[in-house]
């Protein structure tokens, strides 16, 4: 394994890994109930907006810009934890949510489940 | 809102959104931890043999062809339930893996947490 595999996989250095539209992954999971409650993209920016403050924010695709979650609706996320995987391009925020996640006013965005082809609502 | 885009957040017809690289999010969440494994890509074909053999298959961007998580080391996902975010451009498996997820052979590819700058051990 090359060295700089090694480190980004085994180190203690944070090395955030871009996409080629500067864009890593970001799972939005609940802290006390474990579920998962959204899925977004961060840039650098989003980043370092994230870890100074301590509230999610994320790059909206569709705005093009930097995006505060709850920015109008008041659910912002409060990020008790990241964790970071092995090849660092992607992370957990475990988040303490201040009201329902989704903005059609569901607790998470993953409100539905695939059974025989059909989506019904999750049980929760 | 739009029609399709009620129908889309609110139905129940399963319309995957795949974005310009074809691909959507998936999500691996172990079903009897409810601890987040891995996060992959899945492109059409991925999710087709995901849903026809009940075992996680994902887009490699790497290898740029079908990637059958396990192939391999046999640490193949059993997929128990998939969730479908509201705008249905991302899904969660749920899943009864076969042995470690992650090939450095942790539990989770999210096995580091950010603290203080700094990456450590997440205790698990």
């Amino acid at each position: 394994m090359a060295r700089d595999q090694k480190e980004i996989e085994q180190g203690t250095t944070f090395v955030p890994k871009f996409d080629p539209q500067g864009l890593l992954s970001a799972v939005v999971q609940d802290v006390a109930t474990d579920r998962i409650l959204m899925i977004a993209y961060m840039d650098r920016e989003a980043l370092d907006a994230t870890i100074s403050t301590g509230v999610a924010h994320f790059h909206s695709r569709s705005r093009g810009r930097l995006w505060k979650k709850g920015e109008s609706s008041g659910n912002i996320l409060n990020v008790e934890e990241v964790l970071v995987d092995c090849d660092q391009d992607a992370l957990v925020l475990r988040c303490r949510p201040a009201g329902p996640t989704c903005d059609t006013g569901k607790v998470s965005c993953f409100y539905r489940m695939l059974e025989d082809g059909i989506l019904r609502p999750v049980n929760s």
